[in-house]
């Protein structure tokens, strides 16, 4: 039996259950683990004993942030292209192929190496679960690797290897989708819990869309997907059609993509099983000069929201969680509390876990304590290194 | 003598000096620290021997951030306030007044104990210097004491009773006026530097301004001013007329004021000594959802910009520089190289010195090592901390 862990003191923990507000909030709390589990949670003045003790000094208690929609296996940068960019010159750098052929190049050493640098980086910025996806790879090999490494990492892992048709298949793109729903999807497998398509005009239409992620549905995988971040697109409705867990994005929708999204959250006592989320991922806007989703459109109609970072080396290259919060309450309109819960629970809604983004008995002992009294702060201290510890599945990191 | 320091293998050295570019840069370089000074920069493999060694590994390494515009000195916190300006909702508490009745009622190790760790957690984001503002006091004793109290911090304070009029003259403006200039100013000068006037409608007219500002110039304090942050207004060009170092927002400019900036800049060898900066605050347009001000009408025009956070609770709590830089490159299309300068050479020329902001022989050795090879990541990687290392005065933090 592992030590048992008090964290007293708490001057606002949020909960995402029981308790004050949409976050479930409790003043002078505290919470007990045990096993990497919380076992219970109330007054800091009746806490019990424990083994261990962490004084969280009247500061914020967090769930740990779920980060559903990350980039991580890759190698190489393309800081020349984000600045090229952003002083609105054309660039001839070759985009997500350039990180491709990089990828393909490196070692499996330095893919690693990049991956842990990158979740580091993430989980001392209060990020305790975060979702990895493939998709630099684009060959069998490289597609496999890179999830054997992301799984190495993380069991939330995403196979996505129609990110976009390598160049090699530039004139064929049905024998692409073929390899993908056939020996690439196999090689998959092993290591991967989700599907994804990158579903926007100039990568997948939405017939290859539904083809790929049926396959992966068929092979036991769970569907989540990129849609409507560049354009208006059907991929909204086709995950609704698909059950996916998430789509992600979300930028250009339809009055029918919000009722559809909507359609699929039942009452709030009933879990989340049949619910698909629409993941915000505001970094993407913030580091391409783009207008940014309508969370509010979202929110109003019902739809449940979550915020991840979308961390990848193109488009958005933040891995902070603190961020992407302070990014939607000020660009996004979510209210500091809807942002929080989007980066906690909604993260695990979007991944279908019901055990973390909240802290109640029976959750997993992610805990994140701020540097500041309230979550209020993550908003209004932006850029602020706010994470004071983090404490994942029971441990102190 | 104390030891001497050698920081190399540092790829990409950012000097604002001689060099690659607009901000000097040399690759594979080193530098090394004597008596708190640079005195040595040059290639790596020719480094000379030091009694201390800090290898960068390969990453980039700039002069510490100089972040010449911000008001640590306080009590209490708004979080509430911003939560309900966020949301769009009519808020009746009292503004910056509410933090100066906070600010009254503290004690002195309250108000030192603010400094200290908002000084301590920007240390830690990058920043060397920075300078401090009363301005939370408004009366003889409390300006006295901020001022006191921001001296034991930095060299770099500024007295700013000239913030707000508060509430007890607010029928009689003109003695307030009169007791900043008079007693308050005299009580103030042992311990400032700078004088600071808020020059906004609502706030201190052109000629209340000018005759604190005169008073403050004759007892032998430097010229700063906050001005046309909230609406055009003839602050910037008194700020011309009086010779500041700095006039502070900047966000409704006529072309006449852009002008008048322009005018005090002398060729780029004669250095800063006339200079009047524009610096802006975009960390303020961030927190109050304001349209941001036009950074590149200013560096067409020849005008010398710096960046700074305006760190205070009511509308910037962030002591982020690196997240203002992001900011200048993604809001005010800055490139990544003039958001940079504009956050060291910049701050710099805003405090009119010339040993900070600059790493080449006989600057004080402020450093900061990346964790990142280039500058550019302070921009790509929004939120993310990257700093890995402080070297203040030549001591690793
Ligand atoms: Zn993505
Ligand atoms: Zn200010």
């Amino acid at each position: 039996m592992s030590p048992s862990l008090l964290v007293d003191n708490i001057g606002e923990l949020v909960t995402n259950g029981a308790g004050e507000g949409p976050l479930g909030i409790r003043r002078n709390a505290a919470v007990l683990v045990e096993e990497g589990r919380v076992v219970w949670v109330g007054p800091s003045a009746y806490a019990p004993a424990a083994d261990h003790h962490v004084d969280a000094g009247g500061a914020a208690v967090l769930p740990g942030f779920v980060d559903s929609h990350a980039h991580l296996v890759f190698a190489g940068d393309r800081a020349a292209e984000f600045a090229a960019r952003m002083a609105g010159q054309p660039y001839t750098g070759g985009g997500i192929r350039t990180t491709v052929g990089a990828t393909r190049a490196a070692t499996d050493d330095e893919l690693r190496a990049t991956v842990r640098r990158l979740r580091g980086e993430a989980l001392r910025q209060g990020t305790t679960t975060m979702e990895i996806k493939s998709g630099y790879g684009l060959t069998v090999a490289d597609e496999a690797r890179s999830l054997r490494i992301a799984a190495e990492t993380s069991t939330e892992t995403t196979f996505l290897g129609a990110h976009v048709v390598p160049a090699e298949y530039a004139d064929r793109p049905d024998d692409y989708v073929g390899l993908v729903c056939g020996p690439m999807l196999a090689a998959a497998v092993p290591y991967a819990k989700w599907i994804d398509v990158f579903c926007e005009q100039g990568a997948f239409d939405v017939d290859h869309a539904r083809a790929i992620l049926a396959c992966g549905q068929a092979a036991g995988l769970g569907v989540r997907l990129h849609a409507n971040q560049l354009g208006p697109g059907p991929g909204v409705q086709l995950g609704v059609e698909l059950g996916a867990a998430s789509v992600d994005h979300c930028t250009h929708l339809s009055d029918a993509d919000v009722d559809a999204l909507a359609s699929t959250r039942m009452d709030s006592t009933s879990g989340s099983g049949t619910t698909t989320v629409a993941t915000l991922l505001p970094g993407a806007e913030f580091s391409t000069r783009s207008p940014y989703p309508d969370a509010r459109r979202l929110l109003d109609a019902g739809v449940t929201v979550a915020l991840a970072t979308d961390c990848n080396p193109g488009s958005s290259y933040t891995s902070s969680m603190p961020f992407c919060v302070a990014l939607a309450v000020r660009e996004m309109r979510m209210t500091p509390a809807e942002a929080v819960w989007a980066a906690t629970a909604g993260g695990a809604r979007a991944l279908r876990r019901d055990d973390i983004g909240v802290l109640t008995p029976g959750a997993r002992a992610d805990l994140v304590v701020l540097d500041a009294p309230s979550h209020l702060h993550l908003a209004y201290r932006p850029g602020v290194p706010l994470i004071r510890q983090v404490i994942r599945n029971g441990v102190p990191q």
